[in-house]
């Protein structure tokens, strides 16, 4: 695979959409958010998910060419309609328009409806926080993870994003799905043949399963199992109900082009630290992270993400010939 | 121990706080919480505390006469300073400040500082869904959990509680410690010189214990591992950074007279459903009921607080002599 810069990747992935029939604005924010996760070892959610939506371009399940639409029904609410277009440019909108309003009212937040896949959702907010604002995302997938004792899927793998800056360095980034852990390996597994760990997925009668195959055909644990459901659970109703998404049982595919749109949603909220009544943020911050880094073992998250992107920036990624 | 009627009991346990010193509007905004905590089951939010509350209002680091003061740098920001009293009132007023807040910007939010033990936080998001909005509770509590990889306790078990408006019913809430276990059982465990089961703590080296004894000294493990200590730093993050609050580490007890004020937060967001860009919200929300308990086996959250609310409204509680 040729290796490129990181611009030159985006021209050269931007450049497929368009060549799908994309209109240029969203192809060049589809392909700055895979190429950003790509730099950042996110590889699920980077380039390997180009041949996945041109093939949701291809059959009409994503529309190339809708431009989302921003309603203020009050003061500190951005109502976005991702028109069943990409994710991406509608969090770009919701990104655009959150700041100015977090700081005029306190705290803003920006439902997006009718949309996809959001990919590195850590992304996301991290731009909020480098504008000086914690920021957290919330957003659903396609059925996943059954409530706790069933065994159907109800909830998505449901990630949970946040970001806060921090003084003088990098902001803060937190991102996790759900899920005990993500499909992929349980992916991997099946096709080797090779049993999954228990504890992992349940099978179709919600039993837990060691077999990769029936895990696919079941669930997917959650998180701290029962509480991770009831987690999931708020985050279906915050991404979801709130905002008037598909919930994730009603959610097409995000990995193929059968179907219509899986108009999932998700739900950003901004907020501006020096609005909570003193301007202690940044000082709190930073004692927060050396409590945590003087300890041998422990770490801020995201640190190996971050070597990755400065390894990225300076050296360029693989990008697989269209 | 004598059965009380429910506004019997709050007379009972606000006397008791009066007698020692707490002004009667605050006394009685404790021993409502404390009753209404008791009467769902929640025994360890009940009046199992007040004693360690009245102690705490004796040796002064609870001020029971401080009045919690509200400000409004923005719009949609109600800061509320605790003063060192007890969590309740302070509640209480970002309660009563929200909903209207809420409603005029679609989102408001509630920093509380200067503040001490909150209870059982699913009843106070409880109170703003039986009002029609969303909201969302974190809190931070005295150091209980390292970042993973640690051995030092830098966060709380930092409650996330949530409750959201369902048709013609009680409100789904949501409310949960992010450590894998409350302290209560290896308490129970050390007492009786019984070993605990591998998973729930860490020694003071960071090592997996299955020595109540050593468990105690050392910190509990998160719900879901890695992603659960990060979950906790999120919630430090929200409820005590952004808030102006102490961080679990820096909190004295809840449980004892010794030291001065926690000095712990709590940060509420209240988000009206109905500014979100369309009026979907009921609907949505019976719908995903309708698919969760449709499952054999699958409950929403809750339900058996509920049914052990409506026995203890209709029988009383029983209540410790003073």
């Amino acid at each position: 695979m040729p290796v490129m810069t990181l611009p030159a990747a985006i021209d050269q992935v931007a450049g497929q959409f368009v060549a799908a029939g994309v209109s240029e604005a969203n192809a060049r924010s589809v392909a700055r958010a895979l190429v950003a996760a790509e730099a950042d070892g996110l590889k699920g959610h980077g380039l390997s998910r180009v041949p996945t939506y041109l093939a949701m371009v291809r059959s009409g399940k994503i529309d190339g060419r809708a431009e989302p639409r921003a309603e203020r029904p009050k003061p500190a609410v951005i109502a976005i309609d991702a028109l069943d277009g990409f994710a991406y440019p509608a969090i770009d909108l919701a990104i655009d328009e959150l700041p100015t309003a977090a700081r005029q009212q306190g705290i803003a937040i920006a439902p997006i409806r009718n949309s996809n896949h959001c990919g590195a959702a850590g992304l996301h907010v991290e731009k909020l926080a480098e504008l000086g604002l914690v920021a957290i995302l919330f957003a659903n997938t396609p059925g996943a993870m059954a409530p706790w004792g069933g065994s159907k899927p109800v909830f998505g793998t449901n990630p949970i994003a946040f970001a806060a800056p921090l003084p003088g360095r990098a902001p803060v980034v937190i991102d996790m799905a759900l899920s005990k852990v993500a499909r992929g390996p349980i992916i991997v597994a099946r096709q080797k043949g090779e049993p999954i760990p228990e504890g992992w997925a349940l099978d179709v009668d919600g039993k837990p399963t060691t077999d990769a195959a029936k895990a696919m055909a079941g669930t997917m644990v959650p998180l701290g199992d029962a509480k991770g459901a009831t987690l999931a659970m708020m985050v279906e109703i915050l991404s979801a109900a709130l905002v008037g998404a598909h919930f994730a049982y009603e959610a097409s595919s995000f990995l193929d082009g059968e179907g219509g749109s899986p108009k999932t949603g998700q739900l950003i909220l901004a907020i501006d630290p020096g609005a909570m009544g003193g301007s202690w943020f940044g000082a709190r911050m930073t004692a927060l992270a050396e409590a945590i880094e003087s300890q041998p073992g422990a770490r801020l998250p995201g640190v190996r993400r971050l070597a990755l992107r400065s390894k990225a920036a300076a050296s360029g990624i693989e990008v697989p010939q269209a």
